[in-house]
């Protein structure tokens, strides 16, 4: 066989002798090191994100499946659900999702036999975004409790303000959000200041992005959302000596910050990206462990680190 | 060197060093382990076939290079040949290709030197998921020898049921087709019987997706598509006890088949894509032995089965 | 923790774990063998120079970071400098850059600290084109200094004639150009002849692709074109028996060059696409030690080669 293009005027001599090779490599599966497979299935648009989990997938050793929206079956109609399934079904053992939908979460889970990591759900949770954070903070004052932290911008689009707002309340900080007329969320129930008092009173203020993609009408000119709401040069001049600045990014310049502090002393912007890394690595390798799906000896070949 | 971002200013020194270890390392290739390239060049969407390939190119420590047609220089007016010339120029050691056209076979494989896998050629052939089917069948009955095998839908548009109704002659199998009307293929020579007919004398009920891309007009609507030609909870009762469902996915659920029977007792659906890995695992060895690109001693350092 | 789906209900005592643990992993990071990554963030359609550039990283044990622009937060408003510095925070060790800004390096380059591959920008320049080509022209003849070489087409719109015209007059070479009407670029001062002039002067002839995209105006008729100014069979005949003809590709065939003559005998297009895989290879190796990003040491598990 020289080439495999046509059943038209193949033998059953080679038919069989591509049978019994395949029916010979599923069955010595069950014997030998498995390689672990993780699917990065991103429905949203992600630099970050997905690239951390790419990087904390390769720096595990597990193999990565990548998933292009434009140029696979959801094309054809494929649904959240049925993709995940067929991911399962040809080797995945781990499933990375983003997805615009705020409740994808809802229904797919119980169905599947492999863990689920939430990388982004609509205007929902955004989980190990929060984990990051949590990790740059702990990095810098070694405690959550009694930290006031203000989430500060486009809280009513923001999954990332809504699953660090749980967290920190959990982990004993102080949450308040600071956000312009129309971007508040009624849902949750923090204490809102303004941005002016957030400044003054904050040990980490977390900035958020305006969420143009979710937004219906645009309810801001740039400028003046930065001079009114935003962290301009004279704002973080008055802020405590030890606070930090964060921001999940991507970052619209010269609206939510002014573009010279994305990059100032007291900024982790950069920081958080390195730390989704770490975090991401941390998240994969537990989930694993739980289910049986990363073992030690089977992978010592690949392995980069020791865990 | 710290950057190279310009020829303006670079010596003939700087020039020298980098021909001369690019000549070096063209010349070291000769005698070292080579890794085996496979690029996968899919001109149409695909998320199986697509994710089958890439997990068992890694089952195999074969490398996979990607092609996004969208970001390719297919953009640029490049022809398949001239794309297919190039991934062959730069290394790589087998093409699976998928295409629009029906006959991109005819005319490409000539001027090639590395082995070349069909993975769908329009409404022509798709051999690699008739080959997955196959073991399906194979795992379940044992044999092919005069299965009834009923491949029920979108005939006309269909190259999965071509390659199955070529292949599964071949074997012995007595295959059956059923249609709405519209959808027969008078190019090709089977008995086409009724859906009812069809669920009580089949041991393998093979449907079809109904290709909407494939088609000028929307000839039915779903729900009434369902009752009169698809697979209803109902007619599934009907069928033998031992009688199975297959489906190349992705499913129009509710238009080909019920939902609630994708996954029901007798379906093969997941169990199908699981053997889409270690097929064309398969396919992929017996070509690249033929071809003398795979050889045991040169990669048994990335080498993850015996074979 | 089975999934990691939302941290409403998450207690401390997992959050904890999760942060140790990614704590952990920092740590562990600085004395462990660390794998290379190199982010290819291609803004512009490639097909040869991203594969060349992704077999040449595997090649070298190198993790490819890929970039996909349409699905990354350039479509939420991130620039190039951002997702730079993304990348590098995420530990990307090299970057290999295309877009469309003619003078993107300018600003990019202070505030990296990894070293960074033009392979293209705008009309400015493709530099690592240059060097395949030369390696090309340098396995042919072992020399340049007074070979002739003509550059034949869309000189305004071209990266490469400007790469190459700069690097082969550092060698010694003499360049001439040659081009339609509205194809001259008064930027560049090299000498114009004519294409018959130059088919039977040249020792190379270098053909540019004209670059559809970056005009405003359909100036010429394709097979006018070929007639004109193109290289056809005719002209072909009258070239210097041991002349050679180059073309970047991808190529407009019968506009540029008769399709016939892609793959004639003193044709060396597919031979260019070889030889990229290895100046890339070059370009990297001598980066990355250049910035003590790659030792050998470190890296003799994956290495496939010895340099």
């Amino acid at each position: 066989m020289r080439h495999f293009l046509s059943t038209r005027n193949l033998s059953s001599t080679s038919i069989f002798h591509i049978l019994n090779k395949a029916e010979e490599l599923r069955l010595q599966q069950m014997e030998i090191p498995e390689q672990v497979f993780a699917a990065n299935l991103f429905f949203e648009p992600s630099t970050r994100t997905k690239m951390c989990f790419h990087v904390a997938q390769k720096k595990l050793g597990i193999e990565t499946l990548d998933f292009h929206m434009e140029t696979s079956s959801v094309t054809k109609g494929e649904s959240l659900y049925d993709t995940a399934k067929t991911y399962e079904a040809i080797g995945a053992k781990l499933l990375v999702i983003r997805h615009q939908m705020d409740n994808w979460v809802d229904g797919l889970i119980p169905n599947l036999s492999l863990p689920v990591i939430n990388a982004g759900s609509g205007k929902g949770e955004h989980p190990t975004q929060c984990m990051l954070d949590l990790l740059t903070i702990h990095q810098e004052f070694g405690t959550f409790t009694n930290l006031n932290v203000v989430i500060v911008g486009d809280i009513k689009h923001s999954r990332v303000a809504r699953s660090n707002a749980y967290a920190l309340t959990t982990l004993g900080a102080n949450v308040y959000f600071a956000a312009a007329p129309g971007f508040e969320d009624d849902t949750l129930d923090f204490p809102y200041i303004s941005i002016d008092e957030a400044v003054e009173m904050c040990d980490i203020m977390m900035l958020l992005r305006i969420q143009h993609e979710r937004h219906t009408v645009q309810q801001y000119d740039s400028t003046s959302y930065l001079v009114q709401f935003g962290l301009t040069k004279e704002r973080e001049s008055r802020m405590k000596d030890h606070a930090i600045i964060l921001h999940p990014a991507p970052v619209n310049r010269g609206v939510e910050i002014d573009t010279e502090l994305v990059e100032c002393q007291r900024s982790r912007i950069f920081k958080q990206m390195e730390n989704g890394v770490y975090t991401r690595m941390a998240i994969m390798i537990i989930l694993l462990k739980e289910w049986g799906y990363y073992n030690e000896a089977k992978t010592n070949k690949c392995q980069k680190i020791t865990w």
